[in-house]
């Protein structure tokens, strides 16, 4: 489905299940994507950089947008970063052809100056096509290159197949909070952002203006619930519903361990059959299960959907 | 005051106070000494990252070693990382003619391979003398440098005068495990672990065999709570708190703009007189103070220390 | 065509030629491949860095090694470095039933401990297979990752089907001199260590112990001749050859703008259509083809080849 | 002495010399600043990364600068960079008073954005004082900064005391023609540019415009003269110069052990009484002094200087 003309809301970072042996698991792709929809998640971004997406084939991938884009009318983002752009242009014209509405492009790690990353999106739109909706990943921490707010409107200005960025730099309040600025004063056309780093921030995110979330935490419910809680204007009952899901969130944010966390609660959720990881990947310890269950057991006490 | 023979407990990163007009503040340098002994505090670390020692020149450097010195008869400890082993020789030789224990070593951030993290802190120890005990400061966020448990192992064994590892990893527990396994088979003598990045895991951290935190959190009260609790035994009540706090710890670890975090906190609870940062600063804007405001009122209904 | 057992001389690092308007120019390609065999080389190495295999898609990268290879005995490797192993797994597979003997594999760019590097490696046979030929690509410039050589050891211990290692590091001397010592001491097993780095330390690196040169200048006529007049002992001889290109090969050694180069003499040298490269691309200036012009000119006095 | 209005020909890079035993030797610093002179150099740069600047303790570091400016009336930069402002600031004060004409800055490496290079210079100029004429050292490949000319451009506009580029990216040329271009169009005044990298594109770098070298290649009486020959239109007798020259350069052009065969060469020459680094240090192999002897004996038939 194409994707609104006003993207806001959650949008799900989509892990991508694979059985014990490493195939990809159709059957709790599918139970994942009704949960999302019952979760009642605004869309979903499938092959992100957590969704394993480097670790698939082509053929995986596409037939991965296929699947879920035949069992939802959500709207799809599909993740398309490459090394080059004869990779990226095959990606997004596969991915949408098999039902995206969208993609995602994070931006080379060796892009250093100003000018190169401005170039490099101009030169990533050449290769997919001015005509195809795409999403901007600022994420410093993951890919070393660092956009200011400034670097975000020459992107936003060039390419008006710009839909949105999805902020995960860090930090990143004052980010937010130039962009919209610029957006009031009339420099900077509207830009949804949605924000990332697994939710560490979501709830100060939101209040300066952030349009909704794009993470993937365990519990995408919770986050539903944050975003309309804090578009609603009910800043302690955000905050108290945030807050409980802290300790979890934070550990689960842990770069490389992360997923495997992620994995393992969607996993004791019922929702996929196992938390397996393709190659190369940080496996959970047995401590590290044991924490996580006990930080499970402790968030049961305040948010009844972690009792499992 | 030398160093104890068994390094536990919390080491505080002491922040350095300004004047509004760059000055050290002298007075609140002493306010803030007795406010970590009154928290129960082991030890004091000067000039550390967040100390802002590289804007200090080296007699402002020592005299703040000095005047700590002369008003607390805790361990000190101070960073002495420099670009060259000169100015860490002097450093280090001065700092402890004005009453330090030992120092902090960080790696160069050019170093890349095994060999040369150990060669460097080899070096490091001819530099500074092989009676001066050290500390490994293990920061590969800040320092682009990535320790292996197997580095640090060799760095102890060669170096007789290691006497802790300022942890900061992240993720950071299983290496943790992985060094106090070698301890229990005798690989590895004992070492005392203590734990930075802002405390964001002081919780499990201290369940995997810690001996105590090494950072500034703007509450190092609490710091000290959740280190007896957690060496008592008294495993659900160090997490309550622990969460309690965890919203603005998890404020105040951004990187950047946290010191200016810690500093506002302190100013507000009236240890020091000003939140005055050094150039380059990145200092709070008012949209952030508020929401620091708000944090700690929220922490207040859980924690009366912060109702300020 | 299989590799050889025993890997020396020159492999000539290929790069793609285009058409004008960015298709792979077959034509070109043909009389690149005859030119390789006439020049006298011993294999050739396609899809590098500086083959742009990152611009092209898995199809097109197929259809060269399948032209390439049936056009010439030589014996092919192919460059499979991914950001993912099910991308190498697909394109190993498929070059080698293309023809290709072997694969060449670089480093991810985030890896940083001695032991990750090593495990992926590991992990990259374990992908494409414990059959498949490979080649370690050490090129520190351009991977951001550093390999001692006790690195290198110890993949080549580890993997029975590591062939070769493509050594650009730089500086570089000291490393073929360290592996070549293991080699006689009997800790290392014998490992064929072909030069890259665009020829530039050529000349010592044959005298260090290299079995010839992996690399793209735009002469590869005169690689093969300093390698043989080196193996061959005649010192002077070589680096007279050798110091009468050095001017060209300096230039054509600049990071980004030497592929440009390296195209625009292989152009005037009839051998390729077109200079083309894909985007992103730097493009030569006026000013740079008239340096090159002027380098070739002052190279005709002493190299006939150049006269054009 | 005081800086020239206008900066042009050779500023060479000075080495310290050490004892074996790793103090500053002073007679050998007198020898080689006399030298200096002899060979036509038009000003010396003191304490840069290759002058082992971090090795040094800053009254080590003032006393080179006075010895030196009391033995020659050449104008003198100091390289003053520095991980903080306090002690940028100290070394720069220290030196002035000491006989330094001016002082050079490199910006942190951890600098990312366009926007935080300028702001750095600016911060470094309120540090060292507006009156301070400064040099920015552009030098990616040690640095990991990499400055468009666009931002040297507006370093340049902000600071009125910038009076030099020491330029030393890789590649180079096109951002001198580009700084040039924009001298010509009014857009920029007109700045100094002596260019680095061990020289290695000295011989095009004139013909782009630039204004000299500021380097510290073992034969700086060699740079005084292709510096002259090509600003007096010889094209020919200075590329004949420059090449006879070339193979060592790029020898002593490599990261790390370059300084050391810098060194070797000098005492050959007799100009310093040893070779010795301070640690850390990357001492010449038996073999690669036997490389540079080779070097030395190929380059005596072609240049007189050389016959040692």
């Amino acid at each position: 489905m194409s994707l609104p003309a006003t993207i806001r809301g959650v949008y799900v970072i989509a892990p991508t299940p694979f059985h014990a042996d490493g195939r990809v698991d159709d059957a709790s792709l599918d139970r994942l994507t009704d949960f999302f929809v019952a979760a009642g998640v605004d869309g979903i971004t499938l092959l992100g950089q957590l969704g394993e997406a480097p670790k698939m084939t082509h053929a995986e991938a596409v037939a991965i947008v296929r699947r879920v884009a035949a069992r939802t009318r959500l709207p799809i983002i599909v993740g398309v970063s490459a090394p080059g752009f004869a990779a990226m242009r095959e990606l997004t014209h596969d991915a949408l052809a098999a039902g995206a509405g969208g993609v995602m492009i994070a931006p080379l790690p060796s892009l250093r100056t100003d000018d190169s990353i401005v170039g490099y999106y101009r030169q990533a739109v050449e290769a997919i096509g001015g005509d195809v909706p795409f999403v901007i990943q600022d994420y410093p921490l993951t890919f070393s290159v660092q956009m200011t707010p400034a670097v975000i409107r020459r992107i936003v200005a060039e390419n008006a197949s710009c839909v949105m960025l999805k902020h995960e730099d860090w930090p990143g309040l004052e980010k937010i909070a130039q962009l919209r600025a610029w957006e009031r004063d009339g420099s900077l056309r509207h830009l949804a952002i949605l924000t990332g780093n697994n939710a560490l921030f979501l709830d100060f995110e939101m209040e300066r203006g952030a349009d909704g979330a794009n993470t993937g935490y365990c519990f995408p419910d919770m986050l539903v619930d944050v975003v309309r809680l804090a578009a609603g204007g009910e800043r302690d009952a955000a905050h108290d519903l945030f807050d409980a899901h802290l300790p979890l969130i934070r550990y689960e944010q842990q770069p490389g361990v992360g997923l495997a966390v992620r994995k393992y609660v969607l996993m004791r959720r019922g929702i996929i059959a196992s938390d397996t990881l393709r190659t190369p990947r940080a496996p959970l310890t047995v401590a590290a299960r044991a924490e996580v269950d006990y930080l499970l057991a402790r968030l049961a006490r305040r948010d009844p959907r972690a009792r499992l």
